[in-house]
């Protein structure tokens, strides 16, 4: 959680970038409080400044007093491996942080020895109980509620939200990044994992996040999105997210260039313009959404590239398209508030 | 389970045809089964010729061994009244079969007294251990998958598949129809509620039902389809378990004359056509589906108005339209097949 010294558990994932999903946002988002990366492979090395320790005792002496789990695995199961490290840490007196879907509370024996330690095992998925099906407070909360949707899953959909929040923040409006999934609760220190309840309650939980984030004061809502509506294993999700947490708006993410689902080969991905199509049509007659503005991932290509790609996307949608991290959130932001302005 | 002796648990729910659901899913397609159905507000009286008891030693002596949860609750909770009824059928060696989102096997006290009596507790939405991620195996199973769709909840889309099954069967085809709820577990014996596993895993389960359909033999599968692709509560598992399950063809079910999402005022469907282009625009592209018939359920119009309504939403959509309950499920496995036909 916020201002907790931490240590990023990411043994045996050295240089894969698309498992290494909450390390990335946490060291970009809570950059204060890393302390170390716990990779053997890589001991000795630095990632984005923080040095890379090979051993839970070398983290402990850096001052960490939690241990995040960094990777997230598809389908959210626990490397076997690991077991060594998580008894370290609990030995160390060290709290556990665990976004997987496999929770750490269910171990007996850990959770024993975590007694015994005095530390906390903390499964950021583990849903809360009471929850239900939407009751339509949802359409009704007094905020302007945007959702970062996208054409894949792992593209940036919380970073945008997140750089949104902060743009939105430095320019005096009351936002608040909204987290629904393990990344995005262990940056801001609250939320539901919504892929982790049950499938009946999707909607429902998101429901409760909007309403919370909006007594948080937040009259500008950044919803992180998951998945996308045209991912052949995660579409449920994202649309229970969307229907749940009743968008007036949406930005579409995109990793300028793909073409297929990452991870499933033979799926090709919907066109900017479909995707932009398939969002409006399925938006609640309730709560209708529009797509303001198309949010680009261009990490990989050169700053010329990335002006060709957005200026590709706009001339497909006729919508600003902009790389947040790479040009800066303004454009898009400044899309989000237009579309708060015509909505009274 | 098919072929046990079975009294139907419908207490305090005399009248209300929404909730009741699982009992007249049971009571049409397992109808040799039902020994007795339990209404003590009703009882004396019959329902489709099965007598209603006052209490569960009334159904015991009529021959009932298993009790079957008849109502599905929004949210699938459990009445609190109905403690007393459980206690009782186990104590008179009654086994309970459930299918709410609170189970029976959570209910220590509960267990604890089957385990004397020796008798079952089966909480049909139990999920299955090891669920996970769509494989692809889904788009290669060797069957004509066929899902059912609609507008809303509980109008039929569980009764068109069985229909559809029913027909098939008569005509030769090595069909099978494809549990996705506790309704259709409870008549067939087999199946996944996809509406009570974890919300990322909508799609596995869907996958190993498909593959699990084309094991028993089934050439033709007919999946029952869950709630609306624009149902304010339920789209999430709508969407995952039409992606997972991978239909190339579309049935979609609407209930005649209803413009209202049932129990959501104020979130109006959507038109047939606009249904039709949804679902055709949200399937994989890697597996395309098509919608190829309209089924309407008439239940509450006369013969003439249904007949009306099935050329109006014939004149709407260009595709044949009838209610496989008024007019036999014979139209719409024609064009079912034929559209089986062009997928070679």
């Amino acid at each position: 959680m916020r201002g907790e010294p931490t240590v990023i558990l990411a043994e045996g994932f050295s240089g894969d970038t698309h498992y290494g999903k909450t390390m990335r946002g946490v060291l970009r988002y809570r950059p204060d409080d890393v302390r170390a990366i716990l990779d053997s492979e890589a001991a000795g090395g630095t990632i984005e400044g923080v040095p890379v320790v090979g051993s839970v005792a070398d983290a402990a002496a850096l001052g960490a007093r939690v241990a995040l789990v960094g990777v997230a695995t598809q389908g959210g199961r626990f490397p076997a491996s690991w077991q060594t490290i998580l008894r370290d840490c609990v030995s160390a007196g060290i709290s556990v942080e665990n976004g997987l879907h496999v929770f750490l509370t269910d171990d007996e024996e850990l959770v024993a020895l975590a007694r015994e330690a005095g530390v906390e095992l903390r499964d950021l998925r583990r849903p809360p109980a009471g929850l239900d099906c939407p009751t339509g407070e949802n359409i009704r909360v007094p905020a302007h509620r945007v959702l970062t949707v996208g054409s894949d899953c792992a593209i940036g959909k919380m970073t945008v939200a997140l750089e949104l929040e902060r743009e939105a923040r430095s320019r005096g409006v009351a936002s608040e990044f909204v987290p629904t999934g393990q990344t995005g609760i262990a940056i801001a220190g609250w939320g539901i994992s919504v892929d982790a309840v049950v499938a009946d309650f999707i909607a429902g939980a998101a429901e409760q996040l909007v309403v919370d984030g909006a007594r948080r004061g937040g009259e500008l809502l950044l919803v992180e999105g998951q998945g996308s509506l045209s991912h052949p294993a995660y579409s449920g999700v994202t649309l229970g997210l969307l229907h749940g947490s009743a968008p007036q708006t949406f930005i579409l993410c995109h990793r300028a260039g793909a073409t297929e689902v990452d991870g499933y080969p033979g799926h090709p991905l919907l066109s900017l313009s479909a995707l932009v199509a398939l969002h409006e049509s399925i938006a609640l007659p309730a709560c209708p959404a529009k797509v303001v503005a198309i949010a680009l991932n261009t990490a990989t290509l050169t700053d010329a590239e990335a002006a060709a790609a957005c200026l590709d996307a706009t001339a497909e949608t006729g919508l600003p398209a902009a790389d947040p991290v790479r040009h800066g959130p303004g454009p898009l932001l400044d899309a989000v508030l237009e579309r708060g302005r015509s909505l009274g």
